[in-house]
This record gives structure tokens, sequence and C-alpha cells, in this order.
């Protein structure tokens, strides 16, 4: 792009709007190394896929013990390689694996058979790093991603001796610093690395888990567990791995729960990727024998599961907030609705509506579009307008903002509206009146900038 | 908004991209007098709605016969008083109906009681100007329309004093130039008023149907006939005359079959209104006694729907034209479906992607973007990636540019690619190797600017 252009562009921003987007570097901070799950190694380099060098490109993660893996894949019927790839290492494998690759820069999607051949590729290099590798003729223990460019084939001898070098397991480490640089390793147009840590308690006993994502663009999720077939969708890439021991079912009914929850409750754009990838490791470091299983003890499962939820929502919040031109962080709660899955698809309506996001630029307290949105899809029981309210919760803890009260709009004072609504955080929170059943999606605004970045620069997968 | 913004927005503008938009004002253009439809008086009126004096804000449409009537509503759940009232006079007036009446500036949504008040005050104010009106008791026969902010009451003084000043005759006319003034009291954001009239003939009777519509933002409308009850959406409003005569149960099968081609097939930001509505009257004004009906011959009935249908697609892309901020018109076709619904699911979700319309406006022959649209959404038969091929078809009528031909990427010439997606009007086609349905839907580009008027001006229902 021409620099008059973007030098009118800084001067027109500038004058149109106070708001250039809030600094993002802050969510990015580091995290003590105890925090981080024991017997994982992770490290990041750059193989040469991103051209500019010192850009990381190549992430590993591997345990040192074995253990159960579950995975949530988009539903997008054009799955990229290494989505359909780690279906199978998964199925193969009866739910276990040790590693993880991923690489950025190039999605590996639609690329036919040669994508399929570099995707396996990529996963016998990295099954020769486990200790020890698998047996010969075993099933494969390594799952891999792959984001950046649609159509375009990996520059897959680069990447391999990419992953040879982590035979020199200094390359390799157990705390932030190389948990970092995998992190910095799946970033496409991402402006910070995504990485979070935690330590929490399952009766009584203290376990870790760690997490990385990555997706800016391309960011409106929807995935399944690997049986269910179909669809799937957006680029958004993400692994958490602990050291609890979880059972490999009971592993894959609290992800796939807390995927619904968390990466399948965000939206940037409204368009979904050909390789949403959201994969988890289970490796029992900590657990001294005691595995966690639903069938066995409800209790624990329970409390797993709730860590895992909120867990993932934390990491799905960072691909909102560092949504392509986004300056404000939205949740929408819908309450009162008949079943949680109404709740969800309307949430979901609001949180992708152009004119909701574009009002939410402008801080613009337009109830209507928010109302139209809410209106615009059938429900399991139809909605009755009489009974609906739409509320603005401000994020710094004021007085809620009632807008319409059981479908009579309310006397808004325009100054108490504006103070809201210039917040960074903003909720709106629509009661549908018709149930108890609720769900939470996390949105941005849509700014011209957001739509100039889109017109100008491709979203990959 | 202050103006050194909007001149350094200006210069942003021409900097940035050389095509501020293609001019709109020729979609304009006088219609022969004798093009409109005998037996109906049209006139159009400020009568104080919009506050610039001279901008038109009021309009009425009068047969003068008894005339058959159909509509279609949005299925927003959040009805406006005159699409509640308007289906409530179709109702019980047995689907016949002599009068329209419209205002813009105001939608008459979200407004209780007050507003169903106000929507039957337009009602009767209008019934009165009938010849004659209707008797004591009986029935309304006029049906309602507004468009305008949601929220607010109509000013009703204003309104019906606007009405009554057609009592005066010499404010009604037959010519183009009473219906220019009816189709001008339509517009809110619209540059241009959107009317078309044509003759055409059915089993070689000659008759003719004028049409109104107005919209450029909001615009996403999914409406149905007045039984289908629940959900409705966006601010598309319409009406088309005849002086054919057809059975109300025909008109209304017709005009079913024809907004699910036009109306309900075009998109300009995704977002449904409370107030879309589609009229249709004929008063057989030209049929002598010959009434078109599908019971009694299907040959005459086929005929018309398929002229009510392509004159529909007509009206229906003038408003896609006039999207907010839109420089190029696209049409999506989706072919080898399944099914006629499952092709225009995909077309739809393709008109809808933000990452695809983008692109559009960026002349970007990003493919990628529009393969991840069509997996995203669950069809009734799963697809297949190695069946799917997707062609760009250039306006002008050279050859096609294939981008992918069963599942596979072509080796695409950007050049080519580029003199192809330079043209304002473009077509996308996407061929599913399922089947033998299609469909085809209409959207235009997002730009920048196009975002700039979401988030600074408000898009009305």
């Amino acid at each position: 792009m021409a620099s008059p252009a973007r030098t009118l562009w800084k001067r027109f921003s500038s004058t149109i709007t106070p708001r250039p987007g809030p600094p993002k570097a802050h969510h990015h901070a580091p995290i003590p190394d105890s925090s981080f799950p024991k017997g994982y190694l992770a490290g990041g380099v750059h193989c040469g896929i991103k051209k500019k060098a010192g850009l990381l490109d190549l992430g590993l993660i591997l345990s040192e013990k074995p253990a159960s893996a579950a995975a949530c894949f988009t539903r997008n019927a054009f799955k990229a390689a290494p989505v359909v790839v780690s279906q199978d290492v998964l199925e193969r494998g009866g739910a276990r694996a040790r590693g993880i690759v991923v690489n950025s820069g190039c999605a590996n999607a639609v690329t036919g058979k040669k994508g399929m051949e570099d995707a396996w590729a990529m996963v016998r290099a990295a099954d020769a790093l486990l200790d020890p590798p698998p047996k010969e003729g075993a099933a494969s223990e390594t799952l891999v991603m792959s984001t950046g460019v649609i159509g375009q084939n990996l520059p897959i001898e680069k990447i391999i001796a990419g992953i040879q070098a982590h035979k020199d397991k200094a390359k390799l480490g157990a705390g932030f610093e190389a948990w970092e640089r995998v992190a910095r390793a799946f970033m496409t147009t991402d402006t910070f690395p995504k990485l979070r840590a935690r330590t929490f308690t399952v009766k009584g006993r203290e376990y870790r888990m760690a997490g990385i994502d990555k997706g800016a663009g391309m960011i409106h999720p929807d995935m399944g567990p690997p049986a269910s077939s179909g669809q799937l969708h957006a680029t958004l890439l993400g692994c958490i791995v602990t050291d609890a021991a979880v059972s490999p079912k009971s592993l894959q009914d609290a992800l796939t729960y807390a995927v619904e929850r968390s990466f399948n409750s965000i939206s940037v754009d409204g368009d979904m990727s050909t390789n949403d990838t959201i994969i988890v490791l289970a490796n029992g470091a900590a657990a001294e024998g005691r595995e966690i299983d639903e069938a066995t003890d409800k209790e624990a499962y329970e409390a797993f599961k709730q860590e895992l939820t909120s867990f993932a929502i934390d990491l799905a919040k960072l691909v909102v907030r560092d949504g392509e031109g986004a300056t404000k962080f939205a949740t929408v709660t819908v309450e009162g609705a008949p079943t949680y899955s109404d709740a969800h698809k309307v949430a979901s309506r609001i949180s992708t509506s152009a004119l909701v996001k574009t009002a939410l630029y402008g801080q613009d307290a337009n109830w209507g579009r928010i109302l139209a949105a809410t209106g615009s899809i059938p429900l399991s029981s139809p909605i009755d307008p009489t009974r609906v309210s739409v509320t603005f919760v401000p994020a710094d803890g004021s007085a809620h903002l009632p807008v319409l009260v059981n479908g009579e709009p309310e006397k808004v004072d325009e100054v108490r509206a504006k103070e809201i609504l210039s917040q960074e955080d903003f909720e709106m929170r629509v009661d549908l009146g018709l149930g108890s059943e609720s769900a939470q999606y996390y949105t941005c605004d849509l700014s011209y900038v957001s739509a100039w970045i889109d017109c100008c620069y491709g979203s990959d997968a």
C-alpha cells in the first residue's frame, strides 16, 4: 500500500476517532515457570515458512509420558489436510498421543494428495522426537496443526529440517521461555502471542494446565469432536495440556463441553475456517496414578470440566481481543431462553450482526439493531416481544442501564449510555423471558479499520 | 460529522481507491406513461416526518376497482405495528384491498399500543380516499407500510393531514410523474428512487405492472406469506401493482414464489429488519373479466408467476445496487445442489461472508474465502470437496475463469482475475457436484466506506 495513503489514513483515523484501538501488548506477560504442567517439553523455531528471519513458524510440544488426547475440529466441509490427519491419528491411537506439531504461514488447506503426504511427513518427523518413539508399525502419536494461506503447498523440506533440529534437546524447555516460543510459532495476523498457564486443584490435589491459541481473522469457529462428521469452520488453533490424568473418554467429553462455551462462542468476522482445531493432552505427570473419570468419580470429573471450561474461555477471549481492527470487547448474554441452544443461537446472531458491531464502534446505543438481530432467527418457542428486555451492563461495575423492558423502550439517558459505550469492555444482556437457560458469546466491534484490513490484506485459514 | 474529517476521508478514499463507487443516478430514468397499469391513482407529498422540506415522506396508491391483494411480511419476531396491521387487514378483508399507504422517516417499530393505534389511523384515513370508501363497519381495504427510525412514535397528526390532503384529486396521477412521487416517498438512505414498470402478455392479452421498492441498509430479508407465523426481518419495503386479474390465492402463491427468488435472495449487510413488507395488488382493469387462476388455467398462472418473479428480481437488484457504501454488484450462483433450499443456503452464506465481501471490494481473487464460506453450513447431503468447482464469470461476456475444478486449485492468471474483478458487475459460480438444483443470490461488496457509514449513521428499519 502506498505511503501517502497510509499517512492520510492515519490522519483520518485520528480525526474521526480518538480511539486508535487499545494497546494489546499487556495481554501477554511472563508467567512463573512453576505454573506450567510437569512432564512436557516445548520449543519453537524459525524454519523458513515466514519470509522474515526470526519470526517463529514451527512449534513442538512433547509429553515425556503417555497421555490421553482429545480434540475438536472444524465442521467445515473443506477440512484441511492436518485436520484429516490429526483425526486419523487420534482414531488409530485410541485417543492417546504424546506430541503436537504446529506450523504457521501456510494452512496446507485445499492441497489435495500432496497436502496429505506433507501432513503425515510432519507427524512422522515429530514422532521420531518422542522418547521412546512409537514402535515400528505402531500408530503415530503426534497431532498436527497448520495455519496460514489457503491453497498453497507446505515447504515441507524446511519444515522437516525444523522438526529434526529439535533432536538437539537444548532447543526444548519446560518453562515460560520455551512455551512462549511455541505460542509465537502459532501466530499469523495475531499482534501478541496467546499463552496462559494456571494451577488448579481437584479433590485437594494440585495440577497445572498450559494453553496456547491463535487467531485474529476468519474467526467464527464451530468445532465438534472427531466423531461428528460433516461440516467445519474458521482458523482458530489452540492446545491445552495438563499434568492431570484423565481417561480419554472423559477428556473428550470435558473438551466438547468446554469448546461449545468458549471457542464456539466467539466471533470476529463471522467467517469459519477450514483448519480450526483445539487439542488437549493429559499426561498425568502430577497425578500419581489417580485418573479422573466421569464413570468412577463424577465429582472430580465435574471439577476438572469446569476448570477446563473456564481456562478455555480465557484463551478464547484473547482471540476476540486481538480481532483484526477491533477496539472493543463485547459480551453478549442471552438469558430467559427455553433451551441452551436457543440462547446460544440468539447470542451468536447478535454477535455477528454487522449493524450491531458497527454501532458498538460508533458508541451508539442502538438497541433497535440488537432487537432486529434477536428477532431474526427461529427458536424452539416463538419469541413474545412483550417479554423481551435489553440491558447495557458497564464493565466498571457501575449501575446497569435498561434500554428495553418487557418490549417497551425506556427513556434512555444518552449521556449515561455514551459513558457505558465508551468503555473498552461492554456487555449487552438480552432477557427473552421465555425460560431459564442462558448463554454467553464474545465478540468485537467492526470498524472501518477492520473493513480496511479485510479489504487490503488476506485473512488466512 | 466534523468537516475536516470528511475532507480527509475524501482525500483518503481517493488515494486508497480509484473507485469512489459507480454513479447510481442512471438507475432511475423516465418511464413512458403507457407502461403503468390501468385503474390506479398514485401520489406522494412531504407531510413533515422528514425534517428537510421538499423531501417526500408520505405515499399513496389507490385502486379505482376492487383488487386481489397478497403480501409477504418479515419473519422477525419484533414485527412493527404496520406489519401487524397490514396482516390483519388482509385477513379480515379476505385478501382483497384497494389502497396502499406508506411513510418514511419513522418505522413505527417497537412502539407498543400507541404504534398500533397510529397504524390503524393511517389505514382509516386512507380508506376514506377510496371511491367508494368501505361501508360503515366493513373491513378496511388499505395496507400500510412504514420505514425509518425504530422505537419512535409517528407524528400521526402530520401524517393524517398529509393523507387527507389527497382528497384534492389534483394531488394524484396515473403517469410516471405521480408514480415517481410515491417512489420518492419510500426513500430513507436510498440514493435514488426505485421505480419500474413494464407491459407483459399472458395468453396474448396485454397487461402492465408497476413496482416500487426501497432499501439500502438493514437488508437481508426473509419474508413469508401472512399465514407463516413466527420470525421475520430487514427493512425492505416494496409494492407491485398490476392491471391483470388474479385470484387472491394464486396471487399469494405467485408472490411467495417470486419473493423467495428475489427479495429473499439479496443481502447488503446481512441484517434483517422488523418492517420488511412486499405487497401486490391486482385490480383486473385490463382483464375484461379474465381472471388468472392456477386451478383453472395452469399455463396462464405459470406465465404470470414467471413475469412477477422476473419483475421482482429487477426490483430487488436495485436495492443491492444502492447498498450503503457499495461499489460492486455480485451474483452468487450455486449449482449442482441436492435441493433448492441447499443451493439457496450456500448462496446466502457466501453472500453474507464479510471476508468474501471485503475481498470483492479489494478485487482479490480469494477463492479460499468463498470455499471456507461454502463449507461452513450443514446441507441435506454432505459436501464432497473433490466434486466442488468455483468459476469467476465476467459481466462483459468474455471467457469464464475457473479457479477451482473438482476440489483442485487451478493455476490462476492473476492479471485476468484482476481484469474480471475490476468490473462493477461480477458473478461467482459454485458447483457442488451433488445434484441438479441451483439458486442465485445478489450481494454487494463491503468496503471501509460501508463500514464507516454503518459506524457513523444509523441504518433504520
